[in-house]
Parts: structure tokens; sequence; C-alpha cells
């Protein structure tokens, strides 16, 4: 079955946008294979802030090869041609889109879509790229997430800006263990 | 200069206690070597609610070495048996502190004493010790702190259990930088 990986940049205290929307501090780092992260995807999952500040650069964000596009919005009544909207029942309509065939599926944010998603046990990796700086404050990567959730770590990589790229699998929450 | 590090173990959603005041999520990995680690030091900074909290068990935190133990707390009039209290005008207290001869100094906790010492500008090195899952919901580490911080990476390491050990120096604030 095709996974769900939630793929940020994050500051090492946890946010992904600063105070006032910045993202200055989380610049492409050199040495990181864009190619070999873009490679194993081709679908992306969207929330309405993202895909709303997205779609205001021309053709998508800048260097991004061509994904299907799965827009979430309970607001919105339509999107952009060429993409989906899911507007209600996200647990159906995910399971759906990962049972059919492809690749993998990168859950690109924002912070709304990861919680729900989070929440409803539908993301299957988390690959955070750590970025030595700490905003102090800003809009957190994870919120409101109501159980725990032990992770399982795949790889770790650094680099030498600082970047440290962490990757995890999710195990069962623990309300849903049978020991 | 002796240094001050802020040595703690973090949740990746970065909780340093769960909603409960857990700590059952960061048992010692049986591979990190605490003597090393331990052997940095010769002095604790310690927050109020964190001594108050770790003088209920005998002799403080099992397995600790004896450090030189300075408790931060505008609330206490005294402390115990060689301890020292700090009760006012942290900075030059801390300024006078890491001008002594000595080890560096391990800022143990807790969240209320770091966010003053970051904010301060008296902290030196990061040194998380970051377990493999999200606990959703606790005492974050990071709580308002003012400005953004610009970090540089020192050190990672990966242990099996999945725990990822980050050590980080911090550069100067950049409000305070001149360029």
């Amino acid at each position: 079955m095709r996974k769900v990986i939630l793929g940020v940049a994050v500051s090492l205290d946890g946010f992904i946008e600063g105070p006032h929307g910045e993202y200055d501090w989380c610049a492409p780092d050199p040495d990181y294979n864009f190619n070999e992260f873009f490679d194993r995807f081709d679908t992306i999952f969207v929330g309405r802030k993202t895909y709303e500040m997205s779609s205001e650069m021309e053709g998508g964000p800048a260097g991004f090869p061509k994904f299907k596009e799965y827009i979430f919005s309970t607001k919105l009544d339509k999107v952009k041609d060429g993409a989906t909207l899911i507007k209600g029942d996200t647990k159906t309509e995910v399971e759906k889109i990962k049972k059919e065939k492809g690749k993998d599926i990168w859950l690109f944010g924002g912070a709304g879509l990861t919680t729900s998603l989070m929440n409803l046990g539908l993301i299957d990796e988390l690959s955070l790229a750590v970025y030595p700086v700490l905003l102090g404050r800003g809009k957190p990567l994870f919120n409101n997430i109501k159980d725990r959730i032990n992770l399982t770590l795949l790889e770790t990589k650094t680099y030498s800006t600082g970047l440290v790229s962490l990757t995890y699998s999710l195990a069962k929450k623990e309300n849903e263990r049978t020991t």
C-alpha cells in the first residue's frame, strides 16, 4: 500500500513558520538531494491554507515536479484544474487513495491537515528537515495531537549547513496496542 | 570561560514532560554514555520546580555524581545544605559563576529557568536527547523565547533505540548581529 509521508522543514523548536509567516530560515540546503526525495512521490496532499498560498505562485511552489494534487478543505467549493478537492470524510478518501496503485504520497502541509491525518492514524512516515535555529514563536508543526504516538527511527542524515534530516515510521498509537 | 550547557531529554514534538508530568517515555538509553556526559561537568543549575521535585528523591536524582548545585528561585528563602540559592540578578550571578575556574555547567532544567537563561543569552550549548515519540501535549522545553536564535550543529549521535542526540552551540541573537 502507498505510504503517506509528512515531509517538512522545521526549526529545532518545532515551528514550520516564523511568527510573521517567515520561511527565510529554511532555505533549501545545497547538499540536500531533492531529486531523490521527489522521486519517491507522484502525489501530494495539501491543506487549504497551503494551497491558497502556493497557488499564488505561478505553477505552484518553484522547482516541484508535476504531482497529482489533492486539496483538503471543508470550505472550498472548487480547486484549480487538474487538482482534486477532498471535502469530507477524510479517512475514507485517504484510505481509498492509499490503496490505489502509484508511488508514495507527500503530505506537504500545513499544520491543520497534518493534525487531522495524524489523529486519524493515516500518516506512515515523518521526514523532518530540522534546521539549526530556534524561532521562539510561530506556527507549530505538531498541534492538538490527541494521543502519544511511538515512532521508529529509520534514518538520520547530517548536512554541513547544520541541517539534520530525521525519518521515522509511525507505530500504532498507545491506546491501540493490545499488550 | 566555563560553558552553560542545556542537556535534556525531549520528545520529537519538543516536550520535556507528558501532560500529566510523565517521564516514562525517556528511560535512560542503555547505549548512552552517561559517564562521558557527566564527566564534562562539576556544577549544575536547577530551577525551583525541578529542585523541589528532585529533592523529594533521597540524595537527588538517582545515579547523578556529586555536583555543585545552584538553585534558581525568587520564591525560596533557603535551600538544602551544600546547595546555593540564586535569588536575584540572574545575569550577574551566572556570568560570575561562568568566570570561576571549573568544568562546564549543566543546566538541568526546568523550562522556566531555561527560558530565562536563553533570553539572557547565557546558554552556550544545547544537548538534546530526542526520543522517538510524539507526546502530543505536555510541558514544552522551549517557551517564550523572545528572539530568533541561530544555532551551529556540533554533533549528532544515533542510538539503536531510536534516540538521536543533537548538540548545538548558540550563535548570537539575530538582533545582536552587527551585519
